[in-house]
């Protein structure tokens, strides 16, 4: 009865398996660092109250209850707006457009842009989330590697031998989920090049770019290319994907898209179709929110987690054999490491279950090739320093003992 | 850049029109019928602001503003499940998932269905929100009529011919958007007996099912279905989508999908590769207020859209001329009129915004095939005994002068 293309596309997904690993966060016993979610201990909950008590009351109710259009509550779009300029994307209400988290927008710009055996150029590795949100539009991957040594030409004619075209490319160009690494800008203007060769849209995952700890901030590559088009953002083609999730809270589920208003014209009529528009009522928080304590928020996380990610990198340099390898990323929730060519991070997963009880996300569903068997995500965001000493001291034991 | 396919499917959505006159519905000099939306003075307001605050006390916070899994928030699914029962589905938490709102059922539905050139099978004239869902996958679409005159052999050669097959049937059975129509029993079972032969899922939407006002209540398909597979909900191929937007609220955006187990197991996956999942803190709170509120808020909806409905039928009586005809709806919110053969609802809503200023939905925009221009939709949610005394007398000047 099911469309059995889909069906083995459901397969290759493997979300069921992140699944269970999520619910290992819940077993007392384990000590894990395999969520990829923000401490709760940290969310703007006082705001939050303020904002829905606000949003219901006698004047407000009969708005914030009810149907709104599909580009989004105004006030919110015309805060981005603003934030947006802080990181050097000038832009227009009508180039923000909001969706139930930036999730939601990759799938919408997927639906946009790819049909059955185009082509989406990924890095290796790249957001689990943004392989499935693609998926359902049954592509191929190919690999995004700006710097590397492979000809336009080359990658354009494997896409139409596959049956289709070369239709975007995908990043997440600060501190990315999986590996916490930073493009740099030399990267950022190649990546812009490549693009108008291949005459296709950037869709620059922003999710994490509020969350620098340290070291010299980026314009985002949506703002480098404005600035290339002599201030147009009408003219560019990078479509930004922002998101609350990390900053604020996820639980609300807004994200937003910052772009060209003639791609944002065709997404809002995806948005209308798909969903009609996200949750009026956590729009309305959201900007009471932001207007509140985003700066300030954001410190917060950032001096906590910071302290967090020096934790994790001093135990994993205490502990680690010789042989494993780690990123030190400069914001965000992630420390990516690379075992030993011959370890499986599945393999070891499993047996950390039964012996070390400590989690990770094993890295191999982050590669749209199934490679990278020999890496493990850790997350940072929830360990204190006690989860973070026990931690390293029972992988390394398990990593050492498996080598 | 963008799919030239779906540039010109974005122009038969007609979203912008459909905008541009809902936005009729903020100026004051138009006297308005257009907008299907709920009255904002019956929302429950003290419930809801009652359910926000407990969702941020100190305890709850942390998993209300935290990102949850896909399937959805088990308490809300519980009282889905009693409500479910209540009208005659028996079926388990596992059959259960939230959605953003029914709109992103019907999305992701027509995702796990329609390939290109697949056909969909809609009633004569439908939902305009599920034409624009459906369309997005590019399918034919064929009229639904369970008691007409074609074969089935006859819609499978032609969905055959059209370079695709027959993937679902697609209705609302009760008091339905736009005709306030209802299914019989007769026509239910038939429509069970029609997805055998064509061995496709049915799609319910059941959005407007809570809302009748008088006449005996019909059960859903699903339960008829459920009932002659011997209550056996996993063998059943209707798949019901509800709705918590026309009882409670729509600006929280918590719709649901009933069904068997393995059509809710891949819906699931398309969820998380959608959006992850519906806002946390939304699904709490709607749990609260359906548990606090929800069958004296849907009495107190019925007793003033049902005097509204009086007032409608009774106004149309009295100033419709001869050759108008109107659907007399057991609930929901709207009135389907049928004007004489040569009036076009559009050219007559052009004439009206100039003259009358009356506003309702032209409603060739609700058949598949483009037919019916000669037909209008009236609203009466959002229409007091003015309003509506007045609004019928220009409607029938208007009708009356352009015959």
């Amino acid at each position: 009865m099911l469309q059995p293309r889909l069906a083995s596309r459901a397969k290759r997904m493997r979300a069921s398996e992140i699944r269970e690993l999520l619910k290992l966060l819940a077993r007392p016993d384990i000590i894990s660092f395999a969520g990829g979610i923000p401490d709760e201990k940290l969310f703007p909950a006082e705001a939050a109250k303020e904002g829905y008590a606000k949003a219901l009351d006698e004047q407000t109710r009969g708005i914030s209850l009810q149907y709104s259009l599909s580009d989004g509550y105004v006030p919110l779009r015309e805060w981005i707006v603003d934030y947006m300029a802080t990181i050097g994307v000038q832009c227009d209400v009508e180039n923000i457009m909001i969706t139930s988290g930036s999730q939601q927008a990759l799938d919408f710009i997927a639906k946009l842009y790819l049909s059955p055996n185009d082509t989406a150029l990924v890095t290796w590795p790249t957001y689990l989330g943004a392989l499935q949100a693609f998926n359902a539009y049954e592509p191929r991957f190919d690999r995004l590697d700006p710097m590397g040594n492979r000809s336009t030409a080359e990658i354009v004619r494997e896409a139409e031998e596959a049956g289709g075209a070369v239709k975007f490319a995908y990043l997440s160009a600060d501190f990315s989920n999986p590996t916490g690494q930073t493009y740099s800008r030399e990267m950022r203007e190649k990546l812009i090049e490549m693009a108008d060769e291949f005459d296709m849209p950037i869709i620059e995952d922003g999710a994490y770019q509020a969350l620098r700890f340290d070291g010299k901030s980026i314009p985002p590559i949506l703002a480098i290319e404005q600035e290339q088009r002599g201030g147009d953002i009408e003219a560019c083609r990078t479509i930004y994907c922002g998101s609350f999730s990390k900053t604020l809270a996820p639980g609300l589920r807004i994200g937003w898209v910052c772009g060209a208003r003639q791609i944002l014209d065709r997404l809002v009529i995806i948005k209308q179709a798909g969903d009609l528009h996200t949750s009026t009522i956590n729009q309305i928080v959201i900007d009471h929110i932001a207007r509140t304590v985003f700066d300030e928020q954001v410190d917060k996380i950032g001096s906590v987690y910071s302290a967090r990610r020096d934790k994790l990198l001093a135990e994993l340099k205490k502990h680690m054999p010789e042989g494993v390898s780690w990123t030190e990323p400069e914001g965000g929730m992630f420390v990516w490491v690379t075992l030993p060519k011959h370890l499986d991070g599945a393999d070891l997963l499993a047996k950390s279950l039964e012996t070390e009880k400590v989690a990770f996300v094993p890295g191999q569903a982050f590669f749209a090739d199934g490679s990278g068997a020999n890496t493990i995500r850790l997350s940072f965001s929830c360990a204190d320093d006690e989860m973070i000493e026990e931690g390293m001291a029972r992988l390394g034991r398990l990593i050492a003992g498996a080598m």
